[in-house]
């Protein structure tokens, strides 16, 4: 199989999720770095090429030169997708040009600013049948999929509740004052829009219950909390939620749980039965039905279904993380990819990623949920 | 030591929380049965003191036969303490009878109907300085007086957040259709009282919290939810929770969560550090420090705080659980009765136990929440 | 139902293991001490029966008093069962003195110093056909009697390996040479017999292993240790084990394992399937079958045995430990004792505890082991 | 920082562990495959290079041909590194000749068949001063190493005692005789050696006793067992250890305990303190002092050591696994290379890898391993 070949729009020097992604793309062997506008200062995005080895040709100053230098280069040569890993101020335009020039795109998440902006972009997506993926990476974890697989196949009956959290500690103090690089951004509203907790991982938390449940948030009881002084976004959100159907659900979201290293669990109740999954020991998804013992459904295991099974790489036992799981929305995107090149429509099991849709909902959540944090009226709808 | 003299109010054939309340004060040998009203039913009541062994001159039919003879009594003979183990909707009478007639009494939770039964209660006892304890049980277990005792010694700094949940499946359909007893009367208004699952296992939870943190709630903003079809309280809940001096907390309290049996858990975030506990694994205590390793502190070591080591019997790694912590309370209740016939002023060590102004507070919560799960208005104060 | 008249000998002021033998009978209400000899010191034993309330007349200052002037007293008001929890030499005598006079015996373990002891006492108790319990305690655990439930009905199919070990740290220092009671008596050759770690928490291991499966040890290769200076027996063990049918064991006990509390955890091994048990959390049973998620069993539900159903007194998720499982030893000897009253034979549910055949094996594999030790021969029969 | 150009001596279709030498060698990007010998078939390992995309002249039939055909290309574009992925059978004979040609070899375990032929390799690395490197990959982990670095600052004071198991399910039943390839060869004599659960997963805890505690075998008592009838190898194996400086210890393997998956598990208990860590959640390491809480190390934190932070790549919390350890052994080889090919010396924390020393000990103690089992005498001398 020829490797894909894809860019990246940020991810130089200094940068931590770039790397990620680009050992996630590394994994499998199924995608090979061959441009890049690794940082929005030129000199920086050309030495940060230089020190991947990138082709000098190809590591470009800017997102908008390698836009068009890029699409200049004959087909079989020129980039075929493009991964936006930069701040969030700097997904839309970006995302919005290469979709509209033609290029698949994997772009991070929150997806954009503002509800405005995702829906121009998933306009452009939908208009065009483009390849855009979301990188809510935990949802390329196998027993993710797993539990997903249990709501579809009813195992869980009706969802009635839905408990998700999202617990961190990194930022119970101003660490944005000490210049480290992560915190600076994140919790600058210039860079990283009308949330902080919420929108950096609750927006996580968010897509995790979606994703598993299938149910949308439609309304939302939101307080958000600054709690460190001097800082200017919330670094604590908690909301009650309201679900398609008539499921409830509680959302919550720290950045100054000291100790707490990245606590994403979710619990789901249903008519039927119960699922529990943990990031933090994502080889396990807990499922529990009434009368009978609990149950441990661990990766690799042949009673697992179909998705989850593909998700997977080696055997059961020896554990596969969070990286591998950040490999499977790529891979997701590459066989799309691959498909739309062979004129074929792909699979769910195949291009198995969370979509441009997705990350616009999110948006959606984090806005209501910012409104709703100021307001005296209980309710907002989504 | 001579044992204490007590009698009980409930708890006869077909009970379950008053065997309970027996175990824990036959457990050390600190107080023995001698009196009963163990049913609203008189014949049951005397039957069921038969069952016990108790002197058929003190199995009495109805708790005020009980409480005119046994004050007929001789002192040194009379009860010391009556412990009042019925549904919700009987424990105000017989409290307030046995308060102002100069009893101890040791009362289920929660404690009343409403919070104006509540405030005479707790006039009553504060006019006598009665020895009045409330079982909420879990203040019992010796990591919960360390949690408490680390936050009192400002290990965790100012506290900013507290999330707790207690997570129950045994209602998860309509059990009190079946005559299940337990699921009957707690089910039920006119027993249980305006709440369902919030006043059986929420109330718990919010004690817990206050306990741990010295903190009171403030506000609330609630959603409580019906989950099964024909019953008539709630059987979920979900609470966003303003706390004194700022801090915040989510609160959860569901029987519907199929396959958990009594997940009471709870984590407190503070400036310096957090801490995490949960009852169904009690003999573990969970800190957290910046930078450090996660802190595992376990039940009857040495570098635990005096009311830790003085609710513990056995040694480290010999687990204590459910029947002991229940004892500790009622140890606490022991050692006040004691103290006030010796005219002395025990120490909080001694009279280690949860108030009736503790148990008041939980009324008020419960009557808020309810309001608030009606209410269009974000917030309530309580 | 009438309790039970017991006596105690030992356990008096400064003993550890006969105040947990008291609460556990106290906890169901089914005995009540009345008479003891508390001490191998007749002032202590008088004071320490002060201590308890006992009637000054049936507070002995010696157990050869208590068995004359008991076995004097009316048949309805002498003790019915004499409960021995002195260290390890002083059992001996007094059990068979009281088998021979026809008393139920309670004992604590290991049994006796030399298997030619047992298999005296184990003769005696035959001939009567007495009631004769060892506190092998953790057999009293619901999840324990489950696990060897699962075995009987051939859920494990046929044993081929078992894992045992039990793991402590509170020796790790000479701190027999501090004057620590427990310390003092328990590394003493004279008290305790030819083996330390091995008599003291190996012989638990043994009789886990040995209840769980019903199999028994036929061969022993061992390697025991005493890492701490100045100390007089073993206090690390480890053994291989030969089992009944051609099954193979591990066996390891260790007192210098720092940091470790009371680590009894015992893994099994079948052709159908595996199981695995810890007693710092004794609610949890695990099961594992051929490509089948693991299964968690919890205490207290309605797909567990007849067994673990009768053993446990309160419902799933409030936790039962160390006591309780204790209790249920002595609940068995008690149904043993009202059915020999009664003439009638108890059902294995009823009278189930460990017996002095039991004990007398135990003694034997200590015996083995410390043979085998010395020795450059690899396998030494039972 | 230009990628080490590699080939691989195995691994082709049909393969396991040579895909993961893969993933764990793109991961970081350091390492490119450019040639390949991956079957003992020629056209298999042809087809097996047009598979992965090789220029097919380096898609060579036979691991002589590519040694010869290999060393004949200039050094710049010639590989540097071999990688052996064959089952045991043939790595002697490809490992001898690539390191007497000089190029640097990584070897998967156990090394070879016999410590004649270990010794015979290691001389020429010794000779030679090649870079030598055995995947004993769970000496990858970084909280391996953290436990390696506690063991050398003396945290754990003197060692004692050491329990080492390596649990699995999957040769519970004759799958060999399904036609399983790894079944197929793991279980016959001629491709596996001498041993089979103590070969292939015995060696795993031999080596990271080894790796952690710095101390090697010098004595053991083996009690190896095929309990699966038909099988040509044992499928358990239980040995009491002597090691250097007093310490003692047990080592179990076995294949056969249905349900569990790959459950490799140490603990070290030393003088002053103790240690734990279990493969299957690589990321916690225990560690227990004298009374102090048990302190759980995880991954990624700035209180580990330096060779702990090195084979990290992202956040605490985000967690890194199997195929990342693997990663770490070759990043260690890699760093090897480059600095011979340098002329430098690189530091221990730079070439942190399994030597052929470790490879050859693990060898003799397999051999001695088998031999106890088959003898009467207690102790062999390793």
């Amino acid at each position: 199989m020829t490797p894909i070949r894809y860019g990246m729009v940020g991810g130089g020097r200094g940068a931590f999720i770039g790397a990620v992604h680009r050992k996630a793309c590394a994994l499998d062997g199924e995608a090979v770095l061959v441009a890049g506008a690794l940082s929005s200062d030129p000199e920086r995005a050309r030495a940060s090429a230089a020190d991947l080895g990138l082709d000098p040709s190809r590591g470009y100053g800017t997102w908008r030169e390698m836009l068009e230098r890029e699409s200049a280069l004959a087909e079989d040569e020129r980039i075929e997708l493009v991964s936006i890993v930069t701040p969030n101020d700097a997904h839309f335009e970006p995302a919005l040009a290469f979709v509209e020039a033609g290029f698949a795109v994997v772009c991070d998440k929150p997806l954009v600013h503002t509800s405005e902006q995702a829906e121009r972009l998933a306009a452009a997506v939908r208009e065009r049948g483009s390849v855009f993926a979301v990188t809510y990476n935990y949802t390329g974890y196998p027993l993710v999929r797993e539990a997903r697989d249990l709501v579809r196949r009813g195992e869980l009956g009706e969802i009635r509740k839905v408990v998700v959290g999202y617990t961190q500690g990194w930022l119970s103090t101003l660490l944005e004052a000490t210049g480290q690089k992560q915190a600076d951004w994140r919790t600058d509203p210039a860079r990283s829009g009308v949330a902080g907790a919420m929108g950096d991982i609750g927006s996580h938390a968010e897509n995790l219950l979606a994703t598993i449940t299938g149910l949308h948030v439609t309304h939302v009881c939101a307080d958000l909390t600054t709690f460190v002084d001097g800082r200017k976004l919330d670094d604590d959100a908690s909301v009650l939620l309201r679900l398609d159907g008539g499921a409830r659900g509680v959302l919550t979201a720290s950045q100054i749980a000291i100790g707490y290293e990245n606590q994403l669990e979710i619990g789901v109740y249903g008519t039927a039965g119960s699922l529990s999954w943990r990031q933090e020991e994502p080889n396990e998804l807990v499922l529990r039905k009434p009368d009978e013992p609990v149950r441990i459904l661990t990766r690799g295991n042949p009673y697992l279904g179909e998705a989850a099974q593909k998700a997977t790489r080696i055997p059961s036992g020896h554990p596969e993380a969070f990286i591998e799981a950040f490999a499977n929305v790529y891979l997701g995107a590459f066989e799309a990819v691959r498909a739309r090149a062979a004129n074929t429509t792909p699979g769910p099991l195949e291009a198995d990623f969370p979509t441009v849709e997705d990350g616009a909902r999110g948006v959606r959540v984090i806005e209501r949920v910012v409104e709703s944090s100021a307001s005296d009226e209980k309710w907002l709808a989504v």
